[in-house]
């Protein structure tokens, strides 16, 4: 009898294969990282840990729990940063593994009032974030809702 | 006494002075466009009615909403159309009215893999949407949440 050749599909997959950025929490479903990326130190993603394409792949309740990190991040990025816009995106084009952007924009970022990945608009030196001031906002809200760090 | 002249800030926003394209369903509180953009046919997006800029400028039952609609939207576009991936995205960089769009994306699109703000790949066709048809498979996933119509 023929073997069957079995790949596993996720092996080839960054999210799966790496944090994906520096984490800033890590629950058991999901993280939270801070991208490295110069010309936006507080562009932030919330990565679902498991391998899964499309919100619509997720039950509700899962739904709701991702958005509502999400949008803790926002949160905290805009009360510690002060953006002019928080940007959010769920793409995955190019690694189908279901993250969020969250990015913190300024009239005076690379892009702005573009979006992050048209052509950039101008050269910048962007602030330093201080990450670990991001880290316990964080920790912070995220203690306050009951969301385990593992 | 000198006479304050007030200036709607509102009043020069796209989507509060316009539908915002084709209007597939409305709501009370939000509703749902077809965009009229010949690359994407299946591009829609979701628009929270008021003028709001972030989504943590709604209170969380607002925002529940709000994302209920925008991943029904994906569900019955990836039923009908079978994207390779769906994006969402809430920028407003732009125009900071709130609104989702939810974007069906292909293998052969005007710019897969890369984010549709990127510069274009590849010059195409794309293959006509039945705008009465995805109306109704709306229609009947709202009417089964008892979202009216208005």
């Amino acid at each position: 009898m023929a073997q069957t050749s079995v790949i596993d599909p996720h092996s080839a997959c960054p999210l799966c294969l790496s944090a994906g950025g520096q984490v800033l929490w890590r629950a058991e479903r999901w993280r939270v990282v801070r991208v490295e990326d110069a010309d936006y130190p507080g562009f932030c993603r919330v990565i679902w840990n498991a391998h899964v394409a499309e919100m619509t792949d997720l039950g509700p309740a899962d739904r709701n729990e991702l958005m509502h990190v999400v949008f803790t991040v926002e949160s905290v990025l805009r009360d510690r940063l002060r953006p002019r816009k928080i940007n959010l995106a769920s793409l995955g084009n190019q690694v189908p593994h279901l993250h969020w952007h969250v990015i913190p924009r300024f009239e005076d970022d690379a892009h702005f009032p573009d979006a992050v990945w048209a052509a950039r608009r101008r050269e910048v030196r962007a602030p330093a974030v201080d990450a670990a001031a991001l880290r316990q906002a964080l920790a912070d809200r995220f203690a306050a809702t009951g969301a385990q760090e593992i």
